[in-house]
């Protein structure tokens, strides 16, 4: 099969690859019909994540069919369409029965990282029954990828963290992917603002159609204590990942708010606990757990959510190469979300 | 009548003041019983604390009986035993009707601090129906005086914002008095493990008198990590305020946990964020609220809590200046809380 | 003044009545703007509620002008717009610090009921602070007047104590005001099916237009239980009070669900436990404390609520007679609540 | 092999039976080394549970040695000593993710109901990975056993869906083994009184032992609302499961309170929403799910639950017959729970 291969930094090829076999009884092999590239597959390619060895294949997100599957599956046959979480869960260890499937003491996040991943024609998905989600009929897969990893992780660290409550100011900090699909499921509990920032008026502008009602581009601290009367935010989500925007979040949320960190962060940050030892604030990191997956495909089918608003770009999978170097250009292309076919 | 007296840094007397009156018609006039000193009182003595004005009357803790009422007030009258809250509070504003009586717009931390405080003979209470609260007979008073400010916030700042549960592992980092109120309180929630964490071997003895099941004083990192089979704890809380301390609580904190810091922070800390931002943790910060004095009286009644065994030693009011010699030499004194009687 | 007088079952009259006056401290006298009529006004008018007396004024709902304020007022001043919550509450007793103004040891709900109520030119509102909210500029006040009962009515003892969730399958039974009041506030959280269960088709369509996605009239359990692919639903609403719409929601909940009661109940039920010991249900009752009326202003600021949808009829103060009528010909004059204007 | 089988209504025998064998590769054989006799045992031989089949052996408590497992088992190995759940959870069900194991589509409540059970010397245990625990090294057999299904069961349905807070007032209605298990594990959160209410005086008696406050044979609504100054209490645990029980809970319980379930009810109640509908009380229901046997298990290792306190006699495993006597006539044999050691 063909596949999409890291060969060290700044290095990749769609090259020929053996097609994924069953290795544990648990396991499932999958074919994908549809995938995508995430923000964290070019940070791979920048060689920020050392553990990504020369000759893995990428990609943590898609859908599918089930091509085979071992004895030790139950939930799921072959033909079945299914999601594929970012994270594989054993659904047995400590903190899988905690719902921290991030956590698995044999899972987590390991495909497109540990193991190959899903930018290729077949990928082998170990603890399947824990791991897949079956796809309803008549609902759109394209929609769906996006429930892979950007969705969950926008609404598991951002907005259930941020335990955001109707009547809310929140501020989300970063209007990319991340910050977007924080935005799209953040309305899910009706706040009366959403204050979305960042640098690029293209991408407050999509935050814009998107339901924000507040757009901050410059001196945020200032804009956002402006817009609050001084008080602050309920809940600042934090979704790009350096020492300056954790930053403005710690210095915008008001006494009693929640900082959700979504971000991937690379370095320490200051943490101003001279003035923040009596805010009574909370601040929460997590990796997403994609246990959300059931709720959020629910308010897919009924139209409450509509993930292919993140999908500006269309390729054919044996075009990925391509769609890297556009996605990698997102500022210029204005790319939010690529959809990948296998055809 | 008397108070102790704040001169500006290092500098303090016992001496003559004017008989508080009643300003507004929800003040109470309380004649002080029993009092004691806080580490903070310390904090404000080196000058930590500007806004702290010379002439000021010290205190922020006590128990006394309602001297005057203001018209205003309605649910105490002249005669009643009361407990003083450190905390006042209007009980209308938006902070208070959250529950978040620490950011009262009228209250909060004010006496001894902004306005005249409880070492004295007589303190005017500001919106004394919902920052006092009445004594039940036959509890004893000296027990009660800890209520007011210290198991409190040992309680609300460490165990339940640390959401302690059944069978938890819990570290506190700091056995002076407010690691040792949270120490007592965190016992109602049954946590298998209590890892106390000071360098004074005193203070381990006393810890572990009062329940703590593990002591560390040296390499309290790597000996966590050891005691917990390189998991960490399900709670970590922070009970000194300087960023060592920080530091050992965020090392120790397990993935899912919680860091609850209590210690009032003079500097900022660094916070590794390029560690903790996958490890779906949860940090808080409170300035306690006293809003849990209610249950702790509750406790108290019924013998689940004995605050005396925080009381070292006893002075009479009136030697007051004694008392914070020996209060501000507890190591050397083996001092944890005084009681100043006013007889 | 003038002022809708209650004189036994059946009998009332607009009749001329002194001017309240302040009685305590705390006591606020309001001229009012606008007022309405409750479902619990006809309950009263058939001497349903006996501890109402003769001589007694009606109406607990309204918006009104703050025309004197007593000395121990402090949240309020003359000539302040004001929303007077139709529950009473004094902030400081046991069941006000929990948040449960409803049980308030000298309030609660005694407006219309216990003390002479909002159906008048003026009235006096005990525990001012606590009882009234101000309005601010710009806000339509006829929307307001929803705010003091009836949305927070089904807001809080429907929508939050079924503790609906994204994606949940949510039934209210009942499209009366109140049923339609938490089918308003019910989609703060994005179910994704709201099944609204009335005889009455017209309040069905009503509910159509107000965002239920399935209406069903006759045989409710099996209709629901085919809706639901036999599951049964996550959040049952009963929103009518008598026996047999409670036997329709614990027919319909799920195993894990909530059953919220709203509706005011005349007689016992009939609790089959025999089924439902083993189901995991949850059943609330709750009266409502109108605890969120300032987050429900701020739902209705930012224009995510739209109290105004339940005004279908308009009549000066001085027609309350015949506003009476037409609110309690309900089903023919197609009345969902109605706006009394003080000229 | 041997087992206790029924034989219909009153009938049962210690028999012959084949030695289990795996039979889908989740399943795991185990080899019982001590098991007990549950309260719902009793019910069934009165014929009173009709879906249990003739020739059924009975039991879903125990603890054994894994002698086989199939393939598709990941968590156990052949020789590891395990806690037997009574509730069999596949894991990957709606039910199962949401941690309602009682409701899992091919599993809940099965062993020594809709299969054979553990009362015998082997028994098959399907979804062996989410059904089994592993009992660590120097914990008592005996006290583990405990945690099969009494303690998870007065822990969850009584302590856990009661919401018992530090300071709370408790009654619990029956002081059998049920009960019991809500009384040890309530004070895991150390409530100010726990008021045990039975008619049989050496239950009460044990119940002081085991740290009641305060017990009541008689008049027990009356008594009650005394003890508690007519307040009611905030959490009523039922322990029986007839509507005189249940009767008294919903006459005891305060304004805020909750209602916690636990008793397995044959018949439906009479429920007084006349009175509770603006009581803002909280009713539940719950079959145990035993997903706290890991919370239980750290509380037994650190010794703040003593599991064997419940255990009153002890017969060898092939004595079963007399054990079911003893345990039928427990007012007379004072029984609380028996353990039957398979030698």
């Amino acid at each position: 099969m063909k596949a999409l291969v890291y060969h060290g930094p700044e290095k990749r090829s769609w090259e020929e690859k053996p097609k994924p076999v069953i290795k544990n009884p648990t396991d499932a092999i999958i074919k994908i019909t549809k995938t995508t590239i995430c923000g964290t597959d070019l940070h791979i390619m920048k060689g920020d994540v050392p553990e990504v060895v020369d000759g893995l294949i990428l990609g943590h997100e898609g859908v599918g069919i089930v091509e085979e599957a071992g004895k030790g599956v139950s939930n799921f046959r072959v033909g079945d369409k299914v999601l594929i979480s970012c994270i594989t869960a054993c659904g047995i260890c400590d903190a899988c029965k905690k719902g921290m499937y991030s956590h698995c003491e044999t899972g987590g996040w390991i495909l497109g990282h540990m193991i190959d991943g899903t930018q290729a024609e077949y990928v082998r998905i170990p603890h399947a029954d824990t791991s897949l989600y079956h796809i309803p009929e008549g609902v759109d897969e394209e929609a769906i990828v996006m429930l892979s990893d950007i969705l969950p992780t926008g609404f598991e660290c951002g907005v259930l963290k941020g335990q955001v409550k109707p009547g809310d100011t929140v501020a989300i900090v970063g209007a990319g992917p991340i910050g977007l699909a924080a935005l799209l499921t953040v309305q899910f509990y009706s706040p009366s603002e959403i204050i979305m920032v960042d640098l690029d008026d293209n991408r407050l502008n999509v935050a814009k159609m998107f339901g924000a009602t507040k757009l901050v581009s410059k001196d945020a601290v200032k804009e956002i204590m402006k817009l609050t009367d001084g008080k602050g935010v309920d809940v600042a989500i934090e979704a790009v990942g350096i020492p300056d925007t954790f930053d403005i979040c710690q210095s915008i949320v008001a006494a009693g708010g929640h900082l959700a960190n979504v971000g991937v962060h690379g370095k320490s940050v200051e943490l101003h606990l001279e003035k923040l030892w009596s805010a009574n604030i909370t601040i929460t990191t997590r990796l997403v757990d994609t246990v959300t997956i059931p709720m959020l495909l629910k308010t897919v089918i009924s139209g409450k959510l509509k993930p292919k608003q993140l999908i500006t770009h269309h390729f054919d999978l044996e075009d990925i190469m391509k769609a890297y170097d556009t996605f990698g250009n997102a500022a210029k292309e204005k790319t939010l979300k690529v959809i990948l076919a296998n055809k």
